[in-house]
């Protein structure tokens, strides 16, 4: 792996919940200055010990160096406020819940007490970069940098400026995810969840109607998405893999031969926009049963795929130049 | 790569086209004696080289064994009628269009003349096997085993039986397509689009929406995806990777933070079911500036990766024993 260098950015990191520790891993392994806080003292706490093991698991899967990985350690402080952590970033990263009025007032909190030239970005999955500003004074510096999960890993982040959002606020904060190994993806308008969320929140919905319309177990439909179209899409997206899949003759011929089937098939998914509890309940216990009380090591051998995965993809990269 | 290992079956291709040359390249790749035939002479002509071309690529990219492949090419076959394709296979493959009167015509016509033995599969991805299998006398040995875009690489095949369907049936070809490296996943209902195509075809319609509406451009959707939800789903499906989206919590307490944000987002999405003609247009330009006219060498890549990416899977599950 190698990265265009910047200048490393002292970092705060709000909220040290699942995708707070993740960021903090990720710059930490990167051997970028970073300061956590979150305002349960308990989450604060714990989170050094969170955020050094998921670091040091990017070294056993060969996602980070361990030297770099050390040193960013070494680094890594817990605030003890959130001005303390928020006044000497020049990048502040807000990953607190996805819950509107907490996001805004951490926001609003954060920008009035950040560095004029300070760049903050909220890890949002659904609120949009005018919804989560919307109490704060400088605007244009706010934008919505919406990770993945596990953040250290995944490398899209969806970027999506506010219509005050200065262009070089956007063109820093892509240099610096780049920097980190990231792939930032800019959208040019604001829609509910995102593109990449709209997608997930699609196929999920299907994948949840066929598991309860008894089509398909959880295990089976999850082990046919990955070894199926999870590693087609992996290796090529969505339109790039039907303009390969007829030939020499690209989508056009495909769609002559199967937009029917599909247009039979799209008048026949899923329309339903919420999932009542029995049914909620059902797919719980479908899930419980399919992964019983595995979750860290589920989690493990996951990373593992998606490193091993990931240097396969460099690497057959670097071979084609 | 090992797979269990079966007595070789005699298998019979019908239909040269992508699909059709693509299990003949996995079969003769995997040393099977196997036959192909197309009514079209042209496209069986031309079907020897194509699938030289295909199977030997497995060979480039280390699925496969140089000696094996070579042996199973020097047996391939060429049929010079489906009744000569067809009367000495214990296996026999329907490739033929995606068109329900044809396929129904090619079946019944493999149906009349193979041994009383034979298993006839068809590669179908939409009708199911009583429509494809309507006008056959032998409706217990015919199957949908419906292979992914390439089938030679793609693990996952949807094996679909009929009401009238036997269990040794269903049973012996699970056992040919483990011992092919397949990863067959039988589906308890007929469903339209069965479950991995509806799946597919629920993520393209949300795709394909979030172009047309200037969201997002093809490539940088394309790319979000692979290097983010394509890539995830791939170490592990929808199922699992929202269980172990929330720490240690599982799914319930990940659906407890978002399932409102999940809603917001399902109420939202695309639901039409027809691609009129202008939008298919703008679509397709759209796909074919993307990716102008490079489909050979963006489907070596695309396989490449693909490769390289099983490899990568393979040895990570190798060393979790």
């Amino acid at each position: 792996m190698s990265f265009p260098s910047v200048a490393l950015p002292q970092v705060a990191v709000i909220g040290a919940g699942d995708i707070g520790c993740g960021w903090a891993a990720l710059l930490a392994s990167a051997g970028w200055p970073v300061t956590v806080f979150d305002s349960d003292p308990r989450a604060s706490a714990a989170s050094a010990n969170r955020i050094g093991l998921r670091a040091r698991a990017l070294v056993a899967t060969g996602r980070a160096a361990q030297g770099v990985v050390e040193h960013g350690l070494a680094d890594l402080q817990i605030g003890r406020s959130l001005l303390q952590a928020v006044q000497p970033a020049e990048w502040v990263i807000e990953a607190v819940g996805e819950e509107l009025r907490t996001k805004q007032r951490v926001i609003e909190s954060i920008d009035d007490v950040a560095q004029p030239e300070a760049i903050i970005t909220s890890s949002s999955s659904g609120l949009g970069p005018t919804d989560v500003a919307g109490r704060a004074r400088h605007q244009h510096r706010i934008l919505i940098a919406h990770p993945l999960n596990p953040p250290e890993i995944i490398p899209v982040v969806e970027v999506i400026p506010g219509p005050e959002a200065s262009t070089r606020v956007t063109q820093r904060l892509g240099e610096w995810l780049r920097a980190l190994g990231r792939f930032p993806v800019t959208l040019r308008k604001v829609v509910p969840g995102f593109a990449v969320g709209r997608i997930a929140a699609a196929l999920w919905r299907e994948a949840i109607d066929l598991v309860l319309e008894g089509v398909i177990g959880v295990d089976d439909l999850d082990r046919a998405i990955s070894l199926g179209p999870g590693l087609a899409w992996a290796a090529a997206g969505p339109h790039l893999s039907y303009h390969l899949a007829a030939g020499e003759a690209g989508l056009r011929v495909f769609l002559q031969q199967l937009l029917r089937t599909f247009e039979a098939c799209w008048d026949d998914l899923a329309d339903w926009s919420t999932l009542d509890p029995e049914h909620l309940r059902v797919l719980e216990q479908a899930v419980e049963r399919a992964y019983e009380g595995k979750i860290t090591d589920l989690r493990a051998a996951r990373d593992r795929r998606l490193a091993a995965m990931l240097r396969a993809l460099e690497d057959t990269r670097q071979k084609e130049g």
